[in-house]
């Protein structure tokens, strides 16, 4: 358990210093506590927007806002006065979990209770020596908005186009509770994991 | 391999029919030739517009115009003044492709070449007596673009999201070569089916 050591060493010191989105810290805590089982890279789900200096190239995109609640139009004209170059797209993205399972069995009981929660696009994204489950959503909205820093949308538009990205993150978000309760069945058949209460105690301290 | 040939059947059956996407019949044809793996849904790419009567009500939504190439902005408003009921949207998608595999080594084959074509969002989408991959890229354009018949994206707006989505269908489409290079790289691998050249011959007749 090597692999979950250092997972959960990552996810408590990321907790710490408070770059875990809050709202699915208990979430994240209870995967982690269930044996056999702990998250990588996840995401509350999220609205913003996003500058990206030529068609698909994400790796050298910046955010100009990004919020893990819902955006104000406001917020987002603010926003929009920082763009500079290439193009500048609305996103509302759904929660998104990365779980690891060790065994091909418990990868199953995960992929089932985040369809089984809502989350529709839940999949095995690797099959190896061990299991990668994404738990994701459907709910993604990807809306262009102008170019160059140069904005094509009206305000009117853009009032609508953040009204349904609000909507559909809140959607999104509004399967979280479900997915709780799904994941506190599976901890009541796979037992607590010790190495997740000693790593908690140490770093957190708590 | 009751499955495959019945997959076989509805493959061929939908090509005499003209239901199959002129521009992926060849791959699906290579797809299906391999031993050990067919495919079932599988889509060329589109772009369209689509009217759902509420958020997230797929099964009710209707198609207002759908292409498997570049759509003209004429095309859209055309297609857009047939708006009536519920949330209207422009959608790009790139090319989706659902291959069954009857083993997890041939499963790990087809998802390897996905991802090594540059369809970033490959996956196991079941793991159970057969393995389900779905070969998928990640060029997905969600636009609202009005409500209830009224158009809020204005022209200038409307055109500048179309050029947006054509492009993105293209970039979609262009790993397609490929993908089907790949594909006879595992033909190679695996062997020709059979069943595939014995109902071929008998439902297409060539």
């Amino acid at each position: 358990m090597k692999a979950k050591r250092e997972a959960l060493i990552s996810l408590f010191h990321a907790i710490k210093e408070e770059k875990v989105d809050s709202d699915i810290i208990d979430l994240l805590l209870l995967i982690n506590s269930i044996k056999g089982i702990y998250t990588t890279s996840s995401c509350s789900g999220r609205i913003g927007i996003l500058e990206e200096p030529s068609l698909g190239a994400k790796p050298l995109s910046r955010w100009l806002i990004k919020v893990h609640r819902p955006m104000s139009f406001e917020e987002a004209r603010d926003a929009l006065k920082r763009a500079r170059e290439g193009l500048i797209f609305l996103k509302s993205q759904p929660p998104i979990f990365h779980v690891v399972a060790e065994t091909i069995e418990n990868a199953k009981l995960v992929h089932e209770i985040g369809l089984a929660s809502g989350f529709k696009y839940t999949t095995f994204k690797a099959i190896s020596s061990r299991f990668l489950v994404e738990i994701n959503g459907t709910e993604y909205l990807t809306v262009p908005l102008g170019k160059d820093g140069r904005i094509i949308a009206s305000d009117e538009y853009l009032k609508f186009a953040i009204s349904i990205g609000n909507k559909m993150l809140e959607r999104g978000k509004s399967k979280l509770p479900r997915l709780r309760d799904n994941f506190e069945k599976i901890k009541k058949k796979l037992g607590e994991d010790p190495l997740f209460i000693q790593l908690k105690r140490e770093i957190l301290e708590i």
